[in-house]
């Protein structure tokens, strides 16, 4: 499971979808109709939510072994409506590549199954003792984990999305609203139909998950469902996310933008170095994980800078580059164009990269404070107390020394799942798996203690 | 320290604060000059957060011990500054209750003094390692406590609250932006003045601790300064809190709302059950932790309630009952009000309490989710079925059995210290202290390690 670039989800494949911050700012208020939909749904989510709460860890993982079979079952159907989504994204121009991501077939209905078939085999968060002690008058306390209640999911990304967030939200033992992008609206109904009634069937609330749809009302409403709604996770594309952040009265957690440094220093492994930049840029370019712009130590600029750029040309990555760059590019006769402070910020979402060089580790650092997101930075050194400052001064989520960007990742982190990579601070930074989806609940054991 | 109860915060006595709800809805943009504040002071505590960020336990428990002196020095200072706030709120007729809250005279200058001794004694949150384990492929992962970096805290607390924030904030390595009431205005200029300077005295940034004044404007662009703000926690009145919720896109930690319940079930050791409702409402009524509302099990009606009902009239508790307590109250010779959903709704921060029977444990929890803030809620019973199920269900950030709500309290819990009491699930839920104010950094060692 993977935080998507949210290419589905931009225009104008989406343009049902609330994916621009354009249509949605300035609109303060939703409708009524909006705020009965989701009203209506989120407190049928919460009564769910109490009955999730108190589920056994054996009953929430046959209830997921369950899901898994029930969308296999359903696999003709699921497929058939797929189909439908990927016929309007054909007749809308969706390019192949985002077909591709859209895409269900036996095999990928059967991966989604399976995933929640993994999900069942991860341990249970609730009820973890996080601490506890007893107090000199004989108190005992303890913080136990408990689920969040309701949770809200406003994603972009492939359809599994839907399946994975209905899967750790049960673990969880919260109830989930989802709302997906248009794009894969067919395959998301069909997808939540399946699991509604499977839980139904097993004798659980149906309302543990449920599909949002209506239009931009309907998702405002969602951000502005403080009291009803616990949380709520943004997945996609920057405007997205800024949208949500910037809306949300409900508490929001924030995911997603990586612009990701790889820093080579002076006292690089230069192999070492080549593998990382290559492997942090191209290895799959699409995700947040994915490295954005390279800084190269002056030092290096004659002897791996031009390595660099020319392994990075032959992966097929654009350059653009500051202009103490451009000399080393033409050098090698490589093409090229000269950054602006813009390419500097952005995630290219693809086989881009901007490249300067830097005088220091001190210009490093500033460099990466200045345009970073606080996702993933890296550091290519074997100069230990280079290493030790740029874990200490970078602010980010997860710096690497010398291993690649593509590692920040609930799977490669072993959390065996992934909702989402948080680049806020409050409650949960970097990969949010199991354990990020709870709140804790102080429980506190007297034999009639009274405060003097 | 503990979350006020927004007495000094309420109109008339801070018409110049943002304590009202009223004063700011609609108001979606701040000036220029509010905004320029603003981003002139969270710049200049971002670079000071940088240097914090990376002092040592020894440099931080010394710069607190400095600071102590530094406040105890200045106590003639602070007590004529004090002494204007206090001739303000005489004139402004402020009631002798607040006015002592607001009052510093030398042994409460030199307690606040003391204050910022504890913490120095408090162990560092910062460099704690919460989780690490090295991967399959070698690499080394750890999940490490990282300071918040900038933290707003807008607050109508007594002008203790200042230093406690200012202490609390350099000791977890943030720099903190202050914006007190009005009503101690005087007071927080001089106290952040003494504060300022000893830190500049000590080689370390001053804007480690800054004060925002200006008009509702800058506190909207406070609100609003994602980016530049990682944190802002409201400490004060429901209007306050309300509109922090509402208005803010910096992340926010709802404190202190507290309208707590004592459910005495029909198994509670009924001398027991007396004595928590008696001390979890009298102990010290104005805080959140007080309780505001008893539920007796209808089996005690006859027997405990009168009980209760008459030793809480002893206190000098005004009772707002509902219908089936009315004739118990009347038989007791007791004055009693009839009791509305806004009594059993309301924090009445005094000597006011409501009152109502349940048939079941059912009922209790129901009319807990009905009417709590998810604050404290405490069950009296001797009954193991009775107390696993109320700590199960009830949604709360504390759940006391056979205790009094007034334990939910940092200092109770060993904490040493306490900025606020989240009520939120996001973050930090209960009372908060040094490692609630911190978050944390993935920090990924490796010897080049690339993904496949």
């Amino acid at each position: 499971m993977r935080t998507a670039a949210g290419q589905i989800g931009s225009p104008p494949y989406d343009e049902g979808m609330t994916t621009s911050a354009d249509t949605l700012a300035g609109r303060r208020g939703a409708s009524s109709e909006g705020h009965d939909q989701v009203r209506r749904l989120a407190t049928a989510a919460r009564a769910a939510s109490r009955v999730l709460a108190l589920l056994s860890r054996a009953e929430k993982d046959s209830a997921l072994r369950s899901l898994a079979d029930a969308v296999e079952a359903a696999t003709p159907d699921i497929v058939a409506a797929n189909e439908e989504d990927l016929v309007r994204g054909r007749e809308g121009g969706m390019p192949e590549s985002l077909l591709d991501r859209l895409r269900l077939d036996d095999a990928r209905v059967a991966a989604v199954a399976q995933a929640l078939r993994d999900v069942a085999a991860l341990p249970d968060p609730v009820g973890e003792i996080v601490r506890g002690s007893t107090l000199a008058n004989g108190l005992q306390i303890r913080q136990v984990r408990v689920p969040m209640g309701v949770v809200g999911m406003i994603y972009e990304a492939r359809p599994n999305v839907t399946v994975d967030a209905a899967g750790l939200g049960l673990k969880s033992g919260n109830a989930v609203i989802l709302r997906g992008g248009s794009a894969a609206a067919s395959t998301n109904r069909a997808l939540v139909r399946v699991l509604r009634s499977s839980l139904q069937e097993q004798g659980l609330p149906a309302d543990a998950v449920s599909l949002l749809d209506g239009g931009h009302d309907a998702v405002r409403a969602l951000m502005t469902a403080r009291g009803l709604v616990d949380l709520l996770i943004p997945r996609g594309g920057a405007d997205l996310i800024q949208t949500v952040v910037t809306e949300s009265t409900v508490p929001v957690i924030e995911t997603g933008i990586g612009n990701c440094h790889v820093y080579v220093d002076a006292a690089a492994d230069q192999d070492k170095a080549l593998a990382i930049v290559v492997n942090s840029k191209t290895q799959r370019p699409s995700v947040c994980n994915a490295a954005e712009s390279l800084l190269v130590h002056a030092d290096l600029a004659g002897s791996f800078l031009p390595r660099a750029l020319e392994a990075l040309h032959s992966k097929g990555v654009a350059l653009a580059v500051a202009p103490r760059v451009g000399p080393v590019a033409r050098s090698s006769d490589l093409p090229y164009r000269e950054a602006t402070d813009a390419d500097f910020a952005e995630e290219f979402h693809g086989l881009e990269m901007s490249v300067a060089v830097v005088d220091s580790l001190d210009d490093a650092i500033a460099h990466i404070d200045r345009f970073g997101t606080g996702h993933t930075e890296a550091i290519v050194t074997e100069d230990r107390a280079a290493a030790r400052r740029f874990v200490a001064e970078v602010d980010a989520a997860a710096v690497m020394v010398n291993a690649s960007t593509r590692f920040t990742d609930g799977g490669e982190f072993g959390f065996g799942a992934e909702i989402g990579i948080s680049t806020q601070k409050l409650h949960a930074r970097g990969p949010m798996a199991l354990p990020e989806l709870t709140t804790t609940k102080w429980v506190v054991e007297g034999d009639g203690q009274i405060r003097g």
